[in-house]
């Protein structure tokens, strides 16, 4: 056992040297920024490639730009475990988001190298090229490719210079027609497992290094927009006013309390106010509101009460209210018996006490809401500082990677 | 009776026509802008000085830019009532804003003479030549100039072009370094009368034609900024964010409530908030408050309330706040005897039944506050449509005029 302790420190010393590592190779010199199709997304490939080929990893790169790694079974009917999560990464983030949860994969195959494991389906490792939807628009173009969702009409889809989809890809030698060829059978594949930091900070506050993702959270977002009568802030009387930001203020409030009586999350991050001058009665108020749950009932039933509630306040302060739907995802839940066994493999690597994992939501979108159309699909989530991700902060500790490892060592090697 | 009715009404016909053509000198085809020291201040002069003239009186320009007009009185110890208003407007502004107060004491003059009226003061007429400040950013420059308030250094005041107020009063024909050359001696003063549009809607909710001015309030305004914590809108629980936007509204709540209680004027007019994107909690807003009394003390002490409940919620929320004070006037009271005695002159008229005129506060600043420290003050305010001023949509109606020359006859006849 001292031996395996060991084996796993030292690895987590590499996957966070790695991430490091991989953290250097950027479009910019001053801070992350790799976006698909680049000579970035190419070298970060061959980076990944090189590390899952000295693991006796058998590798490709697929018709959409995703690089794979296979440690194959001597099982001649196994099917494939594939863990992975993505590359990509915005502009000015961090090192880990995404890229943990294809290096820790890769650790773990020298740790079931070293360990001569035999397993009993491939494990598979793949790094998505695109989650982000940095530099097209379109989030998860990577995974989706997996799953045939892919559209004709994405081939239009330019960046910030006008370059499309298509030609991005024949640059980088990628044939759009072809993208479909990636398609995966499900037939082959025994399930999707993401390991991914948390970027939020319920782990950290729960003093946990890893927790079990049990939904990915479904979203809405709708645009409020407010009219009532701009005025002179010295001559209209507070009770004669139709004020568009005090309205807006209202409902805002309001928001956040039906919010946290329903236990949804709910986010007013956009305002937008007119003529936004300090003596004038504000006239126009535009905010957005963004709702999610891993629970579309409740996050459908906790809107519609703040819809209602914004029209009595509407109505009231004598406003003209419109609400328009931008967005609807709904809730992807994982797949209950890998929550189970996740869990189980929290409490068999002496994460947790006997009563369980630490399960929690992904309020973030991840490759793993589209692999859930095609396979069962589980989620572990690792704790990061102070919950910040997105931003060259991003930060976890080689302790909780350790976790990590052994948390997912026990997944694959414990069948009751 | 006949005769005198159908003179006022001749007279507010007139006033209606002036305000029309006066309306029509402007810097722009498409909107009014009248500025100091343009042509069109120049062109507007003429024209006033034009109609005071064909009523007899004496005309000058004095060293400011102000055009005067006098009906002498025989009394060789006769001080001067002074009647005026502004003649320059903000961009894109209205025909009765300044000009109504300046253009209906003409015609007041006309049925003076008409009536053989002799009156034991001079009337002094007073267009002044810049009170919104639309040019040069600082308010009431015109009537400044008679208090001796100007100072030094507001000859290096520049437009938006670059050009300099000292070189500006060149280019019109003035000399920076004689403006005080037109104060005035309040030995020769009996008082101020300013007739105003309220541009508020406080007449037309009560029905009443005129009303007369108690005091101009005071006003504080201050920039207010909370730091708070950016976090993604899906992954930081409710219960955990330090949300600026969220905390904002409700301390925008808050001075609508405290200003509702104290019976004072709060306006949050401006809000700028970050980073502003619509999945994203926001960490910094900042906002406005324009806080304003005919009462300072009320004022100060509803302000202290609001700031105590400002820090409260920035506490309560794990904000950080900062506040700043950005401009503080004190409240001009108007002259009791003048009140009186223009409340007494709306009896007469008429327009009020015995026990009492209107009384209403000023909310938005005019010419009387830098009079009020050189002589008695008052001020009567005319029904505005829907109280919108600053507005090419500003509107008054004709017989609301009618009103207003009743009022002003009485009040400069009526002797007990």
């Amino acid at each position: 056992m001292k031996n395996l302790s060991e084996l796993i420190k030292n690895q987590a010393a590499w996957v966070m040297e790695a991430c490091d590592r991989l953290g250097k190779i950027s479009q910019s010199n001053e801070y992350i920024d790799r976006q698909y199709l680049t000579k970035e997304h190419r070298a970060a490939n061959r980076q990944v490639s090189e590390w899952m080929h000295t693991n006796n990893m058998h590798t490709w790169e697929d018709g959409v730009g995703n690089v794979w790694g296979r440690l194959e079974s001597n099982n001649p009917k196994a099917k494939s475990l594939i863990m992975g999560s993505h590359l990509d990464t915005v502009v000015n983030g961090g090192r880990y988001d995404g890229m943990l949860g294809v290096i820790a994969p890769i650790a773990l195959v020298e740790i079931v190298n070293s360990l001569e494991l035999e397993l009993p389906f491939h494990l598979d490792i793949v790094g998505f090229c695109d989650e982000e939807g940095t530099r097209f628009g379109s989030t998860l173009l990577g995974s989706r490719a997996l799953t045939g969702k892919w559209q004709d009409d994405w081939a239009d889809f330019t960046d910030a210079d006008g370059i499309s989809l298509r030609q991005a890809m024949l640059d980088f030698g990628l044939d759009f027609e072809q993208v479909n060829s990636c398609q995966l059978n499900p037939e082959d594949i025994l399930a999707f497992v993401e390991t991914h930091i948390e970027q939020g900070p319920v782990l950290e506050n729960n003093d946990l290094p890893v927790g079990v993702v049990t939904a990915i959270a479904g979203a809405k977002r709708l645009i409020i927009k407010l009219e009532g009568m701009a005025g002179h802030a010295g001559t209209v009387p507070m009770k004669r006013r139709q004020d568009t930001l005090v309205g807006a203020s209202e409902m805002i409030l309001a928001a956040e309390k039906y919010a946290l009586q329903a236990n949804v999350l709910a986010t007013v991050g956009r305002i937008t106010n007119a003529p936004n001058a300090i003596n004038v009665i504000s006239g126009y108020t535009e905010f957005s509101l963004d709702i999610r749950s891993d629970n579309d009932h409740a996050r459908d039933k906790c809107l519609e009460l703040i819809i209602s509630k914004f029209n009595k306040i509407a109505e009231k302060r004598s406003l003209t209210i419109s609400t328009q739907l931008t967005h609807d995802a709904p809730a992807v839940l994982c797949t209950q018996h890998l929550i189970d066994k996740l869990a189980q493999a929290c409490y068999l690597a002496n994460i947790v006490p006997e009563d369980g994992a630490f399960e929690l939501l992904s309020g973030a979108g991840h490759d793993a809401m589209a692999m859930a159309d095609i396979c069962e699909t589980g989620m572990l989530f690792v704790r990061c500082e102070k919950g910040i991700s997105h931003n060259p902060k991003e930060a976890i500790i080689v302790e909780d990677v350790e976790a990590t490892l052994k948390v997912l060592l026990k997944f694959i090697t414990h069948h009751e």
